[in-house]
C-alpha cells in the first residue's frame, strides 16, 4: 500500500488514532499536514524543532531523514522506534502516523486527562438555505421584503441588520436569488449575519490579542474542528512595547488610539485572509468571531478609550461580555458578524484570563487549582472552596528579556536552558545556533542554576567564597558564553540581572500567596498548578520552584496548557453556553487588588529572598 | 414703552398673537426675529421678497422703509395698514408685531384651518440627570457598571450602545461624574442614545433630503418648537442632476456611491452645526433624527445600494421604516443617535411622499384628497372611500427649468410669471432682475398664457392665423422677453419646450386620472388637491389648470402647503406616535404602477392635448 520515495507531487497522510487522512503536496512536514486536517499538534516553539510536543510515530511509508532537531529532543531509543518530530519531517511517501495522546494539542490533551473540557458543539451562528422568487413589475417587493417573506414561511420572524442589507441586493442577483443565511437566534426572532453562496462551509476566528503577539485560529463551527492557525506579531508593538507605552501613546497623540487600533485590525484581516486561503475559504465566510485580550488590549481592539487604564485606580470602561458588529471595529467579515468579546475583570485581570480559565477548565475543578498567565502582568487565580480569587502582579518584563543586560525576547539564539555540571555551564539555544542572548526562560535556568551552584546566596548577591564566583574585578556578572563568533563579548548574568529576577518572582509568589491567605488555605494544598502562555510553556518548572516563584509542590502539579485563551476563545467560538459559562466565570471571581493589600508590602519583602529548594519540586 | 430708531445693538420683537419676545441685534431681518423666537413664518421664496409668504403687521415701533418688493407683494392699502414682508423689514426699535394666522408656516397654518394636525409631544428620547460614584481603590466598578448601577436604582435596566461606551468615560471625568442621559424605551428597558452635561437642552435634527436641495431643522424635542432652519443645495448634484444620473454615477464609478454618501453627509452635518450655532447650542446635543427623501436619496443616505433602482422593476432594497445609529452614516450628533427613516412605498414614491402625507393630514381626511409632489418624478397619493392609492409619473425635468431652451432653476433673473394682456407680454422675474431665463412656474404660466391668447391650439401647435403667433420665419418660438441689456438674445418659448410641458403635463393628469379610476372616483368627487414641495408652492394653480394638468376645479379647492415633507418629518421628530402613524399610511397605501397599467397608453394620449379652460379654476 505504501510507495517507496518517489517522483510523486502529492502524499496522503493517514493519521491514527485520529482516523484522518489528507492529501498533502510533496514536501509538507507531517506538522503542517496534521493541521491542515485539522489535527492539532503541540507545537509551542512554532514549529522549529526546539521543544518536543510534536513528536510523532511514522508507523508506515518514508520520511526523509533524522534531524539534530530530532536526536535533541527525542531518545535514540524512541528514534529507533520510529518516534520524529512532525515538524521535522517530510513526507516522501503516503505515510501513516500514530499520533500519542500527549502530542495533540492542549484542548485534546486536556481532555484525554480527564478533565472532561470536551465541549458540546453549540455554535451561536447556524444556516439556512432558502430561494427567493426574483421581482417582476407583477411583484415589486423590496428584496428585504421579499428574504422575510420566503424565511418567515419555514422558520419565523427574521431580522437583517442594516449592515448585511446594505449587501443583499447585489448578492441576491449575483447568487441567482438563492443563498445560505447565517443566522443567530435572538430572543424568539432569527438575525442574519451573513448572506452566503448556497451550501458554503461557515467559519468561526478566534484570536487571542497579546501585547507583543496574535494567535489566530480557523474554527469550522459546524464541526468544530479548528482548520487552520496562525500567529503574527501584534504591529502595536511599533507604538510601545508594554500596555502602559501603548496608553501612554494614545493619550499623546490624539489620533493614537485610532492608529493603534487601525494597525490591530489590519493585522488581524491578513491573518483571517492567510487562515482562509488555507482552508480555500474566504473571510466572507467567516460568520462569528471571539476575541480575547488582556483589558488595554481589549479596549483598543473595540475602540473603548484607554486613557483611564493608565492612571490609578484603573477601571476599565466596561467589564461586561460585549458584542459589536465586525464592521464597526473594520475586521472583514461576513457582513453581519458579530465579534463576542468575553467579559474583563479589572485593569490588570481582561478577557483573555477569563477566557485561559474557561480553557484550563478550572471553574469545573472541585480541588484546590492555582491558574497563572505570566506575562509582564501576570494574572493569577486561585479556586478553592467553591471561590475563585483573582489578583494581578506587576511582574515586568523581565521574563520577555527586557531590563535584563543580554536579554532578548524567545528568538533563534537566545540561550534558553542553563545548566552548571560540575561547576561547567551548559547552555542551549534556540534553533541551535551560537547564543546572541539571554531569553526568559533562559534567565530563570540561569539563576536557579547559579543559587544551586552556590554562585548567589539566598538575597541574590555573588558569593564571594565560591570557586565560581566572578572575580572581584568582574564581580558584577556570570558569564554563561564567553566572547565568540557570532557574539559581541561575553553573555552573562549581572546582579542587576538577578534583582530583575527576585522582583519578578517575588510579585508573582507574593500574589499567590495572597490568594491563598484571602479563601484561608495554605500552599501545601494546591493540587495543581495550571500555567499558560508562551513564557509558561518553556520555563522549566523545577527552575521556577528553585527561585520561590512558584510553591515548592511536587512536579506533577504543575501543568502547562499553551494558549490557554487562545483554547478557551475557541471553545466559546463554538459553544454559546460556554460564553455564558465564561460570563459566570467572570461574575464569580472576586478581584483581589494587591495595591492596597495591608499584607502585600511584607509578604514580598519575604519573597524578594531565594527561598525556595529545588529538591521540593522532585 | 417703544423707542424710536437708535444707535441700540439690540432690539425686543414681540410675536403677537403668538406671545413670544426675542431679543435681536440691530440689522436683523423681521424674518429673522420670527425665525430665531422659533416661530415660523411662511417663506416659499426664502426671504428674498418674491412670495408674500412672510407678510406681517408692525403694530407698535420702526422698521426700514417700504421696499420694492413690498410693493409688488403687498396691496397699497395693507402697506398703508402697516402690512411689511417680514424678510424686507429691518427693526429700528423694539417692535410688536402682529402675524396674521396665514403667515405663519405649514404645519400651523394647518393646524389654524382646522384640519386637526396639531400634534401631542411624544418625543421618543427623554432625559434623566444623573450623578454617580467615582470610582477608588476600594470601588473598582467598570465606568459602566457605574453608570448602570446608578440608573437602575433609579429607573430600571440600563443598556448602553458600544457608540455611546466609547465617549463614557472621558464625559464622565469631564462633567465630574454627573451627566444628563439622553435615552429612548426598547421593551422594557432603557437605551441610552447621549451623556450631555448636566441640564442640557435636547435638540432633534429633521432633513428633507431632496435630490437638488436639503431643508434641516433643528426642534426643540421638549416642548416642540422648531428653533432654526436652513436650506442647502444637495452637493450630489455634481454627479448627476436627477436620481437617473446619479444612480448612472454609482454604477460607474466603485466608490461613486460612498463618494454620493459622504458628501450628502458632511453637507447636512454643516447643516446641523450652523443649526446648532444659532441655536447657542452644540450637535453633540441632537439626540434624535429624521430624515425623509425619495427611494434613491433614503438609499444613498443610508449607504443602501441604488443599482437595482436603476433598472425595471426598480426595487428598493428595503420599504420598511429603518432606525440606524447616526454614527454609522457619519453623521456627528450625540454618540448614540439614531436616524429614523420612514418607510419608502416603491422604487419611485419614497419615504419623503410618506412624511409629506403624514404632514399633509391626508390620512385623518375623510373627504376625496389628492396630495401630489411634483419634481422630475411626481408622486400622487389619493385618498378616497377609505384608500390610500399611490402612483409615480416621469413628469421629467421640465417644471426644473431642464430641456426647455431658455429654461433655469428658480434663481435670480428668473421669469416666473407671464400674463399676456392686450396682445402685450408681461414678465415678473425672480429678484425683479433683468430677466435671464424661465424657471417652471414661468413656462407653466407662459404656455397657459399662450393657450387663452390663442397663440397656441390644443395640440400646442402655434396658430398661423393668430395675430401674436411668430412670424414664418420665427415660427419655432414666442418672445417673452427680447434681446436687451442683461441677456444675449430673446428669451422665448419654442414648440419643443410647449411639447415638454404637453409630456409633463399629461403624466401628472394620467397619474390622478388612474388613481381615480383605480377607486372608482370623479374628478368632480374630488374635496382638495394638496400640493407640495417648492415647485408646487410657486405654481400658478390657475395656469396649471388651464393647461389640463390638474382637474378644473375651483382654485379654493387647491392648497398649496409648501414643504410638506419637512412637516412631516419634524411631526415624527417630536412623536413616536407619529413615527407610527407614517408606517401605517405607508403599510395603507395601494402602489399603482402606470409602465403596465392597461389603461395608462390611452389616458396619455387623451392627456397631451391642452384641453383644460381656465374659467373652470376661477
Amino acid at each position: 500500500m505504501f510507495t517507496v520515495p518517489n517522483e510523486r507531487l502529492t502524499f496522503e497522510i493517514d493519521l491514527q488514532p485520529v482516523g484522518r487522512r489528507v492529501q498533502v503536496g510533496a514536501g509538507t512536514t507531517l506538522l503542517a499536514a496534521a493541521q491542515s486536517a485539522g489535527v492539532e499538534l503541540q507545537s509551542v516553539c512554532g514549529g522549529v524543532g526546539t521543544c518536543s510536543g510534536c513528536k510523532v510515530r511514522v508507523a508506515a511509508g518514508a520520511v526523509s531523514p533524522v534531524t539534530a532537531a530530532d536526536n535533541h529532543e527525542i531518545s535514540r531509543e524512541e528514534i529507533a522506534a520510529g518516534y520524529r518530530l512532525a515538524c521535522q519531517a517530510i513526507a516522501l511517501s503516503d505515510v501513516r502516523l500514530d499520533i500519542p495522546p500527549e502530542s495533540l494539542s492542549a484542548p485534546q490533551r486536556v481532555q484525554v486527562e480527564g478533565q472532561g473540557l470536551d465541549v458540546k458543539l453549540d455554535p451561536v451562528v447556524f444556516a439556512v438555505e432558502i430561494e427567493v422568487a426574483p421581482p417582476s413589475l407583477g411583484d415589486l417587493r423590496s428584496d428585504l421584503t421579499r428574504v422575510n417573506s420566503t424565511f418567515a414561511q419555514q422558520n419565523g420572524e427574521v431580522e437583517v441588520p442594516f449592515e448585511v442589507l446594505a449587501g443583499l441586493p447585489q448578492t441576491l442577483r449575483a447568487q441567482n436569488w438563492a443563498a445560505r443565511l447565517a443566522l443567530r437566534k435572538v430572543g424568539s426572532r432569527f438575525r442574519v449575519v451573513g448572506v452566503l453562496p448556497p451550501r458554503s462551509r461557515m467559519f468561526g476566528l478566534a484570536v487571542d490579542v497579546g501585547t507583543t503577539k496574535l494567535a489566530a485560529y480557523l474554527v469550522d463551527i459546524e464541526n468544530g474542528r479548528t482548520v487552520a492557525q496562525k500567529g503574527a506579531v501584534n504591529p502595536q508593538i511599533a507604538y510601545g512595547e508594554d500596555v502602559v507605552s501603548r496608553i501612554s501613546f494614545a493619550n499623546r497623540d490624539p489620533a493614537g488610539q485610532s492608529v493603534m487600533q487601525g494597525k490591530l485590525i489590519e493585522a488581524i484581516n491578513l491573518l483571517a485572509a492567510d487562515l482562509c486561503a488555507e482552508a480555500g475559504a474566504v473571510p466572507q465566510q467567516i460568520v462569528d468571531a471571539v476575541v480575547v485580550g488582556n483589558t488595554v488590549m481589549h479596549h483598543l481592539f473595540a475602540g473603548l478609550p484607554v486613557h483611564q487604564l493608565g492612571t490609578a485606580p484603573f477601571v476599565p470602561v466596561v467589564a461586561d461580555a460585549l458584542e459589536i458588529p465586525a464592521a464597526r471595529t473594520g475586521l472583514a467579515l461576513s457582513s453581519g458578524a458579530l465579534v463576542y468579546l468575553p467579559p474583563n475583570i479589572a485593569g490588570y485581570v481582561g478577557a483573555d484570563h477569563v477566557a485561559m480559565l474557561l480553557g484550563s477548565g478550572i471553574h469545573q475543578d472541585t480541588r484546590t487549582v492555582v491558574a497563572i498567565d505570566i506575562g509582564t502582568n501576570t494574572e493569577i487565580t486561585l479556586a478553592s472552596r467553591g471561590r475563585l480569587v483573582s489578583c494581578s502582579c506587576a511582574s515586568g518584563p523581565a521574563f520577555e528579556g527586557a531590563h535584563i543586560q543580554h536579554g532578548m525576547r524567545a528568538a533563534p539564539g537566545a540561550i534558553e536552558r542553563v545548566r552548571i555540571i560540575d561547576g561547567k555551564v551548559h547552555t542551549h539555544t534556540i534553533g541551535g545556533v551560537p547564543p546572541v542572548g539571554i531569553c526568559g526562560s533562559g534567565i530563570v535556568d540561569a539563576v536557579a542554576e547559579m543559587l544551586d551552584a552556590n554562585v548567589l546566596d539566598n538575597r541574590g548577591n555573588f558569593h564571594r567564597d565560591s570557586t565560581m564566583a566572578p572575580p572581584s574585578d568582574r564581580q558584577n556578572k556570570f558569564v554563561l558564553a564567553a566572547a565568540a563568533t557570532g557574539h559581541a563579548g561575553d553573555i552573562a548574568v549581572t546582579r542587576s540581572d538577578v534583582n530583575e529576577i527576585q522582583l519578578a518572582k517575588a510579585a508573582i509568589r507574593t500574589g499567590i500567596e495572597i490568594l491563598l491567605r484571602e479563601v484561608g488555605v495554605s500552599s501545601a494544598d494546591i493540587d495543581q498548578v495550571v500555567i499558560a502562555g508562551a513564557f509558561g510553556s518553556y520555563l522549566d518548572i523545577g527552575s521556577a520552584v528553585r527561585l520561590g516563584m512558584f510553591p515548592p509542590l511536587a512536579r506533577e502539579r504543575f501543568h502547562q496548557i499553551g494558549n490557554g485563551a487562545g483554547s478557551g476563545a475557541r471553545q466559546m467560538l463554538i459553544s454559546g453556553d460556554q460564553r455564558r459559562t465564561a460570563e459566570q466565570i467572570a461574575r464569580q471571581i472576586e478581584y483581589v487588588e494587591l495595591a492596597n493589600h495591608p499584607a502585600f508590602s511584607e509578604q514580598f519583602l519575604t519573597e524578594l529572598c531565594f527561598l525556595g529548594a529545588r529538591k521540593d519540586a522532585q
